[in-house]
């Protein structure tokens, strides 16, 4: 029995250096408009512009690229309907080797083309039917195929937490970092850069109202299940934490603040006409915590990772027009 | 008689310094779907990331700081409907003093805010009968206030010229660079820039097909005037190029290529979906020359300079859905 965490400081340094040159390190984003609205200054770490749209692709890549070179050669599994499905597609690519996504019978068609379009097989199942824990792992083992979790694994965390990394190491000193969560990973990964480098730093996770079981986790100091999520957030549709994630949040996460589905669509709306950027629902969250004041004695400098922009310019019309 | 030209690239790097700090130093965005869809390397400069929302501002504050300090404190005037009335209303905020905007009457009522926002006077005529420079300039004179022209003049130009300045200090060797063109001073500072730094590079300027004043000027070599265009590239719509700017744009710019009203729409989603950055009309064109293959034998490293991206998610959405 050991106290070190499953994830440490030095876990997502070494992540950084495999990704470096493959992801991008995407700008930090300053707005006075912004600062003039959260009542701080505010760094905003765009993943939306990160390769395939969103955070997703710095866990695939660096868990992928910690396999063997056998393992690499087999090729790569996931199963996922939203962007960890584009991440792991385009992490088989980078290493030169192939990728089956497992996806929802009904998953919307841009999201398959998508995945598609970096070289990936598509596989379907029926999401009322079927468990896809269970068909992944089958599939994975069937065919010989290294499966890359969305969350549950060191070394996606690890990935995930070099996004904070290089905010840090770019703004310095910040007094809280805001970020949203879904199954955990990216606020697991996160909070152990952050408060690896800044102790005294507060995280502070966001949640979608109607998806709220970190919050009731760490209020209950055990992992709670909610019903499945309805929310323009899909990325954040979680119904528990992970076990892992989980395990490491209870200990590095401050706190959570909840948001509503119009506090979303605000946020998206702000960040397009004042920042001039794309957001996806789940991406805009923690703009939308600070926006709408879910956040409690706002400090001096606040870090926000917008988490990704992946929305067509047609849903993005729809969802603002209520 | 001198063969100096009235804006030099020391002109340009002088302004760099004098907006430093007060002006951003806008990010340089890739995206290798970009790439692939123009067939080049593509570095996108992102000017609608810049305070104001617009390259403007980089000209205004150059050329508003250059004034005497009692000139700056008697206050500054602009006519503009457009960017450069918050870019001077922000620069008279920053230098401490006041601006007064002369605007049409009929100015949407956003754009009267947002000047009125950063503090400056909206004076309103009718632009179908008046004339915008004689009231402007009756205006200024009559309260003793500095006139900052939206581009005919080296000041402006020069601070213009900072944003290509920065993208070739930060991505070095480009074969061409790609600029919208309006009055003319955007793509006369960008290619004093440029060509100052990398004396073979192509400098393409880009125009709405309705409004190809400066293709058909620099056809004749004398400026010619076009019927008012119609075009959702408002801050395109000039119907004749300055004297100043033809002046320079007539030894320095290489060819201008047109591009039609859905090519730009096409080019705004594409900015939209792939690179997750919201463009007005305007900022959208040398990205849909590019996209629409308007510019022949595409070197293999493109600048591009997205020059502003102020338009409400409402009209972005009607734009883009014809």
């Amino acid at each position: 029995m050991t106290n070190t965490p499953a994830v440490t400081l030095d876990d997502v340094r070494d992540a950084a250096v495999r990704i470096k040159g493959v992801a991008h390190r995407t700008p930090v984003l300053r707005s006075r408009t912004l600062d003039a609205l959260v009542g701080a200054e505010t760094f905003v770490k765009c993943e939306n512009f990160q390769r395939v749209g969103a955070f997703k692709f710095r866990g695939a890549y660096n868990a992928a690229s910690r396999l063997t070179p056998g393992q690499i050669a087999r090729g790569l599994a996931a199963y996922s309907s939203g962007n960890h499905a584009q991440a792991v597609a385009l992490a088989a690519r980078e290493l030169g080797t192939t990728a089956v996504i497992l996806m929802p019978e009904d998953t919307p068609r841009a999201k398959v083309e998508a995945t598609l379009g970096y070289g990936a097989e598509v596989v379907t199942y029926d999401r009322y039917t079927g468990d896809r824990v269970a068909i992944g792992e089958a599939l994975a083992a069937e065919r010989g195929l290294a499966l890359i979790p969305p969350y549950e694994h060191p070394h996606v965390i690890a990935g995930q937490g070099t996004a904070a990394l290089e905010l840090i190491e770019e703004v310095g000193e910040l007094d809280a970092l805001v970020v949203p969560v879904g199954g955990g990973g990216l606020i697991a990964g996160s909070a152990t850069a952050a408060k690896g480098l800044l102790p005294g730093i507060r995280v502070i996770g966001v949640e979608p109202e109607a998806g709220d079981d970190t919050k009731r986790s760490l209020r209950a100091s055990r992992r709670i299940s909610v019903p499945v999520p309805r929310t323009i957030a899909d990325g954040q549709a979680a119904d528990i934490p992970g076990e892992l994630t989980f395990s490491l949040n209870r200990k590095l996460v401050d706190e959570i603040v909840l948001v509503g589905e119009d506090e979303i669509r605000d946020a998206m709306r702000t960040a397009f006409e004042r920042m001039k950027i794309v957001t996806e629902p789940s991406g805009a969250t923690p703009l939308a915590a600070l926006l709408a004041g879910r956040v409690d004695a706002v400090p001096r400098r606040v870090g926000v990772i917008v988490s990704g922009g992946n929305i067509g310019a047609g849903r993005f019309a729809e969802l603002l027009a209520g």
